[in-house]
């Protein structure tokens, strides 16, 4: 009887999710480990980077392996030495006799290497149990990793008739404190969230991650600033610590000014324009290469920009039940769809309450 | 030891549900007897006005009833022939020597007298048991018997951004299969649907009950129409029969029109205008002598002059996971509300999904 592997592989998931934005650059990896009988004899999961992969905490855990056992794990095992010796090694010789993966590893320097170098030391190698699910968990990793762009996330907390702030500016608070919990700890799993210079100067926000666990690595704040207009004063700019650190891009040659910003800690990258505004091609590949995950959390004219390029990955909406009115701040500013036709859907939605807000995370189809 | 009726009061409430939208102008009853173990003997509901009441229904379910039997019932007991012969009277020959009431009713026909003529009667009388959940049951018949003004629902089906259409007009369809279903349900709860002409005029919409059980009453369509501009051959004209009637709330003076109107089956009903509009309250005032419960579906001007006047009950907003647009069409037109110190919440909060969308209904808090 040929063994379904697909409850072990679940298993590996929530195990790899238990680091969730810890492990960037590194994607989230869990492993089970099951003798000839089916039990699980070792678990692990991959806690941050330089820290061991899945692979050697399941096998650390299990001890000696018995002859036969099988390791499933939710990523194709490293081949090379990188921060750790390869994990497909450390496979070898503990003597597994057959791995089963998820997804095979797109990144080029692992690239079938791991499933090919198993095979040929005579382990067996089965792939694609549960791949759509175990895909969902790295789908940032994924992303960057063949793009070289960054997976990127947009984050609004509106009213029931899609508004992010009173005609006067005022936004405190459209959601509840249980949603903005829950904005916190996704903030907790990026790499750098984005805002643009006119959030700074209207709310002045800390950008930091608070209510719920400290982070393990820097949270970039990255700033869209055309005229590099942000305050010096900004908290993003005086709240700078090992934690928290601020990226402004600019097109402005202002040096003297894009100076005292950087005296103060903060980083300033010059990008070029396209039609008035920061080209958004050349920000992103900018921050592909410096990051993972990337999250939009405002305002209007920015997010309008990313939707308007198609430059959305997933979606994260908090709608709480409150009228803001006809005069309030729409969202997605400059995004003209004319007809049914064109509309943005969401697709693979899930849906979550949050104190009497709603919450929408889902994937645009373009 | 006293007894906690609480739970056969939820009982006689989730009884009296069961007949959700079929007994209008009647308030929805249910009652439920015990004997003196406590054990439920007799259960009954009011179905339609004409048919027994919800004790009378709980006596006959009981057949002979032991001395020493309590009635719960959500409603005081009525007092008066109507269409059927007094509840008290039927209570006092029957035996039962308590009557626990949620409700009083505010029925001036009734008010009080009921409680009053059994305690004379020797019965004794316990009321407000779940008070607040059975007024919500009733909350439509509370406020028609009190104000002389419906109930004023409002349903809209709307994109993730506030749109309830997209730029050319066009909303098939926002929201999912089920959430349609839902409306559906709705509208087979209320007593007449209100919509504006502009709303006839692009969507030419039938206003009927699909997908759902068929109504035991009359649906009416009603148009607020201050030109008389609805046209001849709009479906809500011409699809006319005994379960759906058209009523047409104008201004207009134009009489031959009107005739024709009423040749084809449909009330034209003059209303005087206020601002260029019709009176909102003279509407409303005509309405709460026909209806008990009216569900506004739109379109924005109407909506909003609704939510400007704060005249809406309750909300029931539908949300899909879509993006419609920034040239899509907002549904509170005209609602200014300036900064987040004035925004409209909702209040006592139901969240449920639907395919996809989430459904918001709650009472603002004005």
């Amino acid at each position: 009887m040929k063994t379904d592997y697909t409850p072990y592989m679940k298993l590996a998931i929530r195990l790899g999710k238990k680091a969730e934005g810890m492990t960037s650059p590194n994607p989230l990896v869990g492993a089970v480990i099951i003798d000839q009988q089916g039990k699980i004899i070792g678990k692990g999961f991959h806690k941050m980077a330089g820290q061991p992969h899945a692979e050697v905490m399941a096998l650390r855990d299990a001890g000696k392996v018995p002859a036969g056992s099988t390791m499933i794990v939710t990523l194709e095992p490293c081949n090379h030495f990188g921060r750790t010796p390869p994990c497909t090694l450390a496979l070898k010789q503990s003597g597994i006799k057959r791995v089963v993966i998820a997804n095979k590893d797109p990144n080029p320097g692992v690239k079938g290497g791991g499933a090919a170098y198993l095979r040929k030391a005579g382990i067996e190698v089965i792939d694609s149990v549960c791949r759509q699910e175990a895909a969902r968990l790295n789908e940032a990793y994924f992303k960057q990793v063949k793009t070289s762009l960054p997976f990127i996330s947009v984050k609004l907390a509106m009213s029931l008739d899609g508004r992010i702030a009173a005609h006067d500016g005022s936004s405190k608070w459209i959601t509840s404190e249980y949603s903005r919990r829950i904005a916190h700890k996704l903030r907790n799993t990026v790499d750098a969230v984005v805002v643009g210079a006119g959030t700074i100067k209207k709310d002045n926000p800390e950008l930091t991650v608070r209510h719920v666990r400290v982070r393990n690595r820097p949270l970039y704040r990255v700033i869209f600033d055309t005229h590099l207009s942000t305050p010096l004063h900004a908290k993003v700019v005086t709240n700078q610590s090992t934690l928290y650190k601020t990226i402004i891009l600019t097109a402005s040659n202002n040096s003297q000014r894009a100076r005292t910003f950087e005296h103060r800690g903060a980083e300033v990258i010059r990008i070029r324009t396209s039609g008035g505004m920061l080209s958004l091609q050349d920000a992103l590949n900018f921050l592909g290469k410096r990051f993972m995950h990337i999250l939009v959390e405002g305002g209007a004219g920015l997010v309008g920009s990313f939707v308007k390029a198609r430059q959305v990955d997933k979606f994260h909406i908090f709608i709480a039940p409150k009228i803001i009115g006809a005069d309030g701040i729409y969202p997605f500013q400059g995004v003209f769809l004319k007809s049914m036709n064109n509309v943005l859907e969401l697709k693979d939605v899930q849906l979550s309450t949050h104190g009497g807000d709603c919450l929408f995370q889902g994937y645009p189809r373009w």
